[in-house]
């Protein structure tokens, strides 16, 4: 049985990996680390976890780590993860990065909208964008899966059939999100106090977030040229989940069938898209708890306006469950294993 | 001293209104009505209300009513208010209407959306868009003011300027609005419970909401054509505000400068709508309990997306405060008295 | 494999219980049924169900469910269940109606805490009340298991060890209990309207809940004496949870260590109750979405006052986890069998 | 017309007093200070304040506030009160402190709860402690008002008819309480983040809060004894207001009706007590945005236990709005000047 280590295990995702690892089929936890907390155990910050569980997470020592493990995954703050993971793939181990350290192809733009040099530029023709729906073929073949972002993930899924089959004005793409506040991660701030979030809703980073370059290579990549998109990301008072309201104008001519054809061909087979037909839409409920996307769809036949709406749980399709999924279609397991009920 | 009526007044919006002119300096209290229980206290619905208010909702009685009212206010279901409302206006009172019945011009269009015939296109004509904003002077002079729908107050606030002063291309509106639970009113249903709703999100009724026509309506009478837009209504886990993310495209050479002194001089002199300016945006906290239309707003020089965000409260601005807004506007009081504080 | 079927799987705890089911390693599902809505899809209501769950719940046919089920759940409505729960009992079926007709030994206290003939008198004497860290025993060899609510679950499971070892003043009980909203299930009622309950709290059935004599009815068997309490249940502005905060006074010279070791002795080897310890304190979050019940405790030396704090999901370790628990621990399947995790 | 300065004007309780004494009919602000912040805008963390006020809130300087000041408001942190507040009363001014540096009268019991020495124990014996419904004379003729804390005012209110008229065992006083969050303030804290308070609850500082003593003094003065309460708070999901159930076993030979006589009788002509009657119980939605107490009682015959439940915005009626009914008590203004509505 393989070894995963989690560098990283007392932050939100973390936590959820831990819960995960712990009961997948096919893998063993080998270290779980932090950077400041010693000997903390992993079922007082993950109640899932039985009384007789006695998993601990330590101080990060590279050496120990390495040594015992076939996979690491990386939940730490970016430009801090480049390093460390850098390290670990040196030393042959599949590397699974959560942050935003090696979903750039290129290191301008890393630095453009993370304000830092990149470490190992080296390493960016390496690495492998973690959307398996798009990417599962390089996927099995790299040692470096740089875990895409939440609002990417959510937006990616539901623009990708419709880029793909060319079938929509690639200048017209508004992304609007509104994501619960576990997207923040732990750390303190005061605009994730209960006061400040509780009854209230708002935008942020108008225009100007940090996960719209992912978007724009990834589509840009599937389109075969630059898109430019407009993407919003807004504030829910919930505690889990990404709901992604995605307005495009449809091509002259595309048809309403056509639309749905291609939602339904890309992601029949795809085990944790849910396509849910036309003029039905998701919520967040249905996706909380879960690593499914779940996609709903209309088009207005006036205005040629299309509009797809997404819902994931950050946590999971957006982050921790993602990053299992990725393990499983690199190491050649059932893309499910441990992330069902 | 005038005196002023609230039929339908066990409703969220009549609560409203029977806490802001218990305070109003002008005006007095006729009759709160209801149409199905007696003899409520209206201090057990308001909880503002001292211990000593002994106001009292009474079963509606058109004529006790007629008799000793000036102006009557009307917070009943669309399609019951169209009947009592114009037996009101009949009668020579001020009537503000809180449904939906006397907002569309055209009586068609009010059957295709709401799917009853119209009892009185008569006064279709006579009836005024209580949108202060857009309509101060015919509101000063008719007696049937149509009280705009909650979703409706904060999109147009926020396209007004840029439709009036022709800066936008006016294909490319898309409105992505949320609000709180309490737009929904106080009557039972599936979609309102605390469960379905509490850590939730999700879109409903996309791009087919009724108050979709009210806003073309108005941006068409503004712009000198039709206008289409596209609107899609979210419910949030919170009991009251809206805020709408609006999305065009600027038309071509429009500079920054001139969608910014849009706003500005749009706005100066209004009592209750806050420009923020450029790149600052509203949250509902903002509003909240209040008559005020926040608004900020940004533009992209790459794509010439605009993006205006507006938050109100839809019980004041959306509804009660903008109905008694209304009736100062009528009336001649300042336009501010009984809502600041 | 043993079959088990859910009769009222569309409620809440019917969807907890073909979640857990479905992922049981010792069982599988048999029937899924309802009264009233035919062929919904389980998946529709369960989310975390796979795109190719093609479970269906369909009404209700006592003969089919009869005939393949070795266990039936039962999730009606109490009055309801004690008819269609003894006519399976009759049949020989194993059954854990998880509604309140069989949990009070004495059908007079039925009738006066449920207004209702109690129908099946004749069963109550073999009924066997489904907390097993107080009746395990017993529980192994019945057919007819009354799950208990989720009120007296953490309620109980606080008080047993006291009462057990005879620490506390049996007329000094006050259990304060603060409940999240589920556990009202999903029928239609303007207090569990999200305007109603949202930013709100408040008690009810202040003192008269039916839950009080099945928590009196446990602890005078225990005692060997009628124990009295007193019982207010509250309303959270949450999901799902119950705490429940406790105040006894201990008996004239019982010290600290005597009340902890009566608890760390109750529990040590308990899967689903985790005993905090002084002074540790539990909060909801610990236990929601589990099936444990997390306990602590503290004591003053001035007052001899002794407080107790309780924390569980009431869905699982109040309603559905139990139920499954009580069938493991019936068919002597390892306890934990399909709950962890 | 008195001039009022607001020395802590950007906390919580300092923006809901720039609210009220902004429409108070009988006072204008002097000034609104804070010690890091200079020339914020008040509008900005009032939003109920007009786009046309102009107050500045600016960095606190002693000779300023108290050269222009008749009555000076202190929202500071306790143990910085004294000092500053000491220095106002020495100049005259009539000084409403909501810390809690001079609400104990023996500085020993300060110096027990809150770990720092007593800078001004000179004044304690001037010190008057502002629950207007227990201490309306003495509050006439003090210059240093002590406002008391959110949990005592609701606790208290509760209590006193029924120490006052020696109706209960006084060593049976047990106050379960539940706050909203903003009675934490505004200072960042793991405890008040979104993801901790959210579809959370749970008990704190379990017998050991620092408002007990303050409890135990009024009930001790009141009873002309030493009395002892539990008291237990806990931390709700809801941003104001504060919930206390209380539980008390009467006296034997006290009747149900003179239990409710003591309530009617204590709070008839009170402005803002509301005693809602025998097995009525209040919510926070009642009071919430309100100076109001509301109050509801219970009586068991069997167990002679008697159960009170209060509720009050901690904000308001447990800090901001007391404040201001103090001085209106004080200057012999209407004691509903600038709180109703």
């Amino acid at each position: 049985m393989l070894t995963c280590s989690v560098v990283g295990a007392t932050s939100f995702t973390g936590n959820e990996l831990i819960r995960i690892l712990v009961r997948h089929p096919h893998v063993k936890i080998g270290f779980l680390t932090t950077r400041s907390e010693e000997h903390v155990y992993a079922r007082d910050l993950v109640p899932q976890l039985g009384k007789a569980n006695d998993l601990v997470i330590e101080k990060f020592n590279f050496r120990k780590v390495a040594k015992h493990s076939d996979v690491v995954f990386l939940t730490l703050p970016h430009t801090l993860a480049m390093g460390i993971g850098g390290d670990f793939y040196d030393e042959g181990k599949i590397v699974i990065d959560l942050s935003a350290d090696f979903r750039l192809e290129r290191s301008a733009v890393y630095e453009e909208w993370y304000h830092e040099k990149h470490k190992r530029k080296d390493l960016l023709k390496h690495a492998v964008y973690g959307l398996p729906e798009v990417y599962r073929e390089p996927l099995k073949k790299t040692n470096l899966i740089a875990n895409p972002g939440c609002y990417p993930t959510g937006a990616l899924l539901g623009l990708h059939p419709l880029i793909k089959n060319d079938l929509i004005k690639r200048d017209s793409i508004v992304i609007d999100s509104k994501s619960g506040v576990s997207g923040a991660g732990k750390k303190l701030s005061l605009g994730t106090q209960f006061c400040e979030v509780d009854e209230n809703f708002g935008a942020y980073k108008v225009n100007h977030h940090q996960h719209a370059p992912e978007i724009e290579q990834t589509l840009s990549n599937v389109a075969g040229e630059k898109v430019r998109i407009t993407f919003v990301p807004h504030l829910l008072p919930v505690n889990r989940g990404i709901l992604s309201t995605i307005y495009v104008k449809r091509k002259t001519g595309v048809k309403k069938d056509t639309l749905v054809k291609a939602f339904k061909t890309s992601y029949a087979a795809e085990p944790f898209v849910r396509f849910l037909g036309l003029d039905r839409f998701p919520t967040l409920h249905q996706v909380q708890h879960t690593n499914f996307c779940d996609i709903g769809m209309t088009a207005n036949d006036k205005t040629d306006q299309v509009i797809v709406i997404t819902a994931i749980d950050n946590l999971l399709k957006g982050a921790s469950g993602q990053a299992v999924q990725n393990m499983n279609v690199r190491l050649g397991f059932p893309e499910e294993a441990g992330l069902m009920g």
